[in-house]
């Protein structure tokens, strides 16, 4: 007989909880009515002493009980799922994981978002952070240009940061990036050496600010792994439409994170990962006057897109009520 | 400006999957309704090639997306929620999966058992594999013990396989495993160094079969882990009730993989896995008889306890046809 002491990593793992049987009756599953398997576990988890919990517990259960019986669910489809969601989970490198991608693209990301930040009529709505912040864009002074020269298109943009009555917020802090005509954020380069298509600014005593930048071209999510492998099965196409992302903070105003997305991309109304609202469409004006460009600073001259939006940023006591609010 | 040769292993997973936008308009979310994401998404995965996957897929974002909008999840909450199945996941050893152990304790392993596996009147029920079985259990013969000495209280089990018309199976192969009196499978021991608590049986020609093994006992699923902590967060305890696995296979019959679970244990109506049904609780006799239990092998004498179970397989074609009604 073997020595209890002497046991596998596995045997160490399985020790009892201590939780008693529940000191309630519960009927013994019968194959003739599958119910009881959902009606049981639903009476358990009323144990979960964290009230919330509770809650979450008893929807998910309900809910993913309804979809494999809704759906019939077989044994392989089952394992197919589990190798699928193993998968998502092994192909991710730290510190992102790829399972909050594959919320993305399942539209959990951008719904939760929608649930917990509640408008306020007037103030700029947010939208994704993406995978491609980065903590070192360079400081920059009003005109400059945020892409290196020959990144792409030039485009200009501006605007004011503003409070919801219209005031404006000077000293604001911008901190915008974007990807390149290819599609491609300075990230990717292997060869990159100090930041592009990405900078800082801060806002001037009328809340104004002005920049430089490229006209920012789609670009495709993952398209190799077990996501892009599931949006291939879904007959949906993997690009991102075109955006400039924006994070704005002010002293005593809540951080906003948001991006703009151009009217005229093809990809605008299906986005794979639901980051685009309507209050963050904008149209880019073309300006075809040498001159201007010249002014403006855009080295070859000729003509530009001029991107215009103001942003609205509401104070952290607005904030705090709209979501009590909700 | 970089070399797009030269992009990093990010760039060149995220290449376009050359699927067009769709050629359906579709609204831009806007932030006063979230249903809009729902909506969309749902109209995107239309564009699904496969009928069951977009039948199944339509179900699973119904549901998530009820899920979230019922719950009003947090970003804190859904970030827990990715954390844990990615915790899930990567304490897994290969080749058994843990995200499958999750979705035992969530009752879905049993739901699809009980989903896909139609109950033919008279014949034995399923019931869990679980993860101990191994493929080196010994031949032995009637009367032998599966248990060496010391493993447990003495139990004998004796029945018959028989078919849906009550004639005998002869030759069917019976596999049987169990836990000892400790709990543990031979597996979970360390000095393990040949097979115990299981063993392979014939039937005789009347369908027969008897050995002797041992009171099995309760034992833990996992307690340290993610699921552990699962567990313990519901109010659940995590022990399995007592079980005696068996496979029983024959020539022209359906495999039939099951376990019989004494009525005694007081873990029984909770099981965490829901692995029990109602038709394979047995009940375990006490023979007091000394001279009884040396006729059967018991080389202690004394008294044991008597496990009476005839095993009912369905043929090939009857299985098929139940599996076609359903």
């Amino acid at each position: 007989m073997g020595d209890i002491g002497q046991t596998q990593e596995a045997a160490r793992l399985t020790v009892p909880n201590g939780i008693p049987p529940p000191n309630f009756e519960l009927p013994l599953p019968d194959s003739d009515n599958p119910d009881i398997i959902t009606e049981n576990l639903l009476k358990l988890v009323e144990q979960t002493p964290n009230p919330r919990l509770r809650f979450i517990y008893k929807l998910l259960i309900q809910h993913i009980h309804a979809f494999v019986k809704e759906t019939k669910l077989s044994p392989d489809e089952w394992i197919a799922a589990v190798e699928f969601m193993t998968r998502v989970v092994h192909s991710g490198t730290p510190p992102r994981s790829r399972m909050r991608n594959l919320g993305s693209v399942l539209g959990v990301t951008a719904l939760i978002r929608f649930l917990n930040n509640p408008v306020m009529e007037g103030a700029t709505e947010t939208s994704l952070l993406g995978p491609y912040y980065t903590d070192d864009a360079e400081d920059m002074e009003v005109g400059d240009s945020i892409a290196s020269e020959g990144k792409g298109e030039y485009m200009y943009v501006e605007g004011r940061v503003l409070t919801t009555a219209g005031e404006p917020i000077p000293d604001a802090t911008i901190v915008t990036w974007e990807a390149d005509e290819h599609g491609l954020y300075d990230l990717q380069y292997s060869d990159r050496t100090h930041p592009d298509c990405r900078g800082r600014f801060r806002t001037m005593k009328d809340g104004s600010f002005g920049y430089r930048a490229i006209v920012p071209q789609p670009y495709p999510l993952e398209s190799g792994g077990p996501i892009g492998e599931l949006l291939m099965s879904q007959g949906r196409h993997n690009m991102r439409p075109i955006h400039l992302h924006v994070i704005v903070e002010a002293p005593g105003y809540h951080q906003l994170v948001t991006a703009l997305y151009p009217d005229h991309c093809i990809y605008l109304r299906s986005d794979p990962v639901f980051g685009v609202k309507k209050s963050l469409v904008v149209k880019l004006e073309q300006v075809d006057d040498d001159a201007e460009a010249r002014k403006r600073g855009f080295p070859k001259g000729g003509s530009f897109k001029l991107l215009k939006y103001d942003i609205v940023l509401l104070t952290e006591e607005q904030w705090a009520l709209v979501n009590e609010q909700v």
